[in-house]
């Protein structure tokens, strides 16, 4: 059985990534891991759409956003958590647990924070040091709206801090257009790489709040200590380098599709999905869905573990389930990365199949054939769904 | 030509762990990464004489000991650091950033720290939390005796916190039996792989001293979030699962080998490289070394950075060089982990011919005549400079 991963993270590596890993490892204080660390952060600034540098740091996405944290917000700083699902809440636990003060402006989970509770928030706190928000709430599906929050943020002293995690690479996402001061992403969701690497941008105004917190609770993610490697290709800490070495391939393969395509593709995809789903009856759960991944609820009747497990044992399709409080009650179908239509035609029909073993009515091919519609429609449904 | 890499870290990859990394990622959240981590972790503890459990996480060496220093020392807390080089500065560096309080024990580069300095200073400050230490100061190539250290701190309330980067896999270190508290690796030396992940073992001590930590400047290397998934198999960030499938396979390479086996391994290549490098009347840096690499000094009117630059450029030999203040006054040859004896008499061969060029005094032959007698004396050898 062919074994196919469609998880909002990790996401399949391209054969010709997986086969850079199995060349031999090299010393990273060389001409060449130099060369190679400067050629990827030219690339990597081309898809955070950004001229500010872009620090590479080998750790999970969790570290840089902890980066984010305690190298922007001084102890006691108050700070605005956008938040909507477990990520969001990620950013507030982050906070509490280096001394900051965050203030909690939430959605239940499925919908997307407006930007005007934001606005509200930042006219009632104006001294807080930033604000955390979240592109692709990849627990729910949600995408944000960070332009708007962008524009709010840049006319206060606030630095906007995004976990762009699962959407960098996926949806639109103009760090430097739209004001984000620090953007975060890990290695293992659009950037088509196994996990082992984060990315952080850093704006002037960034920087500016960075360089007044003289105490930051940071060593190995002191950002400081990143940046003049930056322009160097050196790194203060031993970087992974075989898996650098990976990403250079990952955004040559970005660049030449180009970023533009690259957003507009995945709606295409995401678009597909969405009415494959909702033509099986199925319920989608995000009110403003991300193009990363396609979020259904359980149908009642239904146990969600088991439907994960026999598209899996049956199928050789792994999806991901709920987290937390969503566990067993909704399906997360990745979509990003490599990971295309056909494929995703696949997943939809391997569901049909699976509802129909236990016992949910679903009429085999409706589903598939939904999904066949939608991206028929091309670039008129991608901008419906687009940004 | 042929590249070979004889560098302290990152040491060459296995073959057959190149092509581990190779295979398509899978999910971190399955049943299949919770047994592989499981199995790393008891051959982890077999690889580090302890019982006591072994946290892997993403990062490198310095976020392991972040790690340590974080969750074992409250701020302003005291703490002995013993340092003879760059890296043993490096804890004090940490506790500094951390806001702990570094009580400096040092000797002069190339010189080991006596036990009787540790001896003196926990006398005289009876307060401290911490002991920190280095098996291998890689900087210098100096062994220190952590056995002592060890004694020492196990009558003190202080946790013993080693870096065993360098040396964990290469020479004697028996975590449990000597009493050390928190020893930590990296992926890049002795376990031959890529760098990218780094692993603490934490004794039950360090563990009451951390539960007593009810600050600690961590989320990221937070070890209590780490501590219930050595028994569960389950990360608390998404793991580098690519690594860690890499690592099994160092692991059962290191397993079948036998941990004492590996050591009187490297001891015998030591002693041949030592006696090699004295033969070509190169004198030794380290006064009491190390058997994961070998440091001389550059003779007189040799340029070191010229040397390192021949040997890669001519013959495919990349040896380190050294650091800060140590720049281009010695040459650090590393022989640890996937490097071999008969590669050590190739660096010995191509540093002759090297020597040679530029206009140094060296009978070509001498040196690896030397270093085969040493290895000719096998065991004895071992003997007389291991443990």
């Amino acid at each position: 059985m062919k074994h196919r991963m469609l998880t909002p993270g990790p996401t399949p590596v391209p054969e010709e990534t997986l086969l850079e890993m199995a060349k031999p490892v090299f010393y990273h204080r060389s001409a060449q891991a130099k060369h190679l660390l400067l050629e990827v952060q030219e690339d990597l600034q081309y898809v955070f759409c950004t001229n500010n540098p872009v620090l590479t740091l080998t750790c999970s996405g969790t570290g840089a956003m902890e980066a984010a944290v305690v190298n922007c917000v001084p102890p006691g700083g108050k700070v605005i958590c956008l938040s909507a699902g477990r990520w969001g809440e990620r950013w507030r636990n982050l906070c509490k647990a280096f001394g900051a003060e965050p203030i909690n402006v939430t959605a239940p989970y499925g919908q997307p924070i407006q930007p005007e509770q934001l606005a509200e928030a930042l006219a009632k706190h104006p001294d807080v040091t930033a604000v955390t928000a979240t592109l692709s709430e990849t627990a729910t599906g949600v995408r944000h709206d960070i332009a708007s929050f962008g524009k709010l943020a840049a006319q206060t002293p606030a630095v906007l801090i995004v976990d762009a995690i699962s959407g960098l690479g996926v949806t639109e996402m103009r760090t430097d257009d739209w004001h984000v001061d620090v953007c975060v992403t890990g290695s293992q969701k659009a950037l088509m790489l196994p996990p082992g690497l984060a990315f952080a941008s850093v704006s002037d105004k960034a920087w500016r709040r960075i360089e007044q917190n003289l105490t930051p609770h940071a060593f190995y993610f002191d950002m400081k200590k990143y940046r003049d490697g930056v322009k160097t290709g050196e790194t203060p800490f031993t970087p992974a380098i075989t898996l650098v070495r990976a990403l250079r391939a990952s955004l040559k393969r970005l660049r030449a599709e180009g970023i533009e395509n690259i957003w507009a593709r995945h709606a295409r995809v995401a678009a597909a999905a969405r009415a494959g789903i909702a033509a099986l009856g199925l319920e989608l759960f995000a009110a403003q869905p991300v193009e990363g991944l396609t979020v259904f609820k359980v149908p009642e009747g239904i146990d969600g573990e088991t439907l994960l497990k026999k598209l899996e044992k049956g199928y050789g399709f792994k999806l991901a389930g709920g987290q937390d409080v969503l566990k067993g009650k909704i399906v997360r179908l990745g979509h990003m990365g490599y990971i295309d239509y056909f494929e995703v035609l696949g997943a939809i029909a391997a569901l049909e199949l699976t509802l129909l073993e236990m016992g949910h009515p679903v009429e085999v091919g409706v589903g598939v054939a939904a999904a066949q519609a939608a991206m028929g429609q091309g670039l008129t449904i991608s901008n419906e769904v687009g940004v």
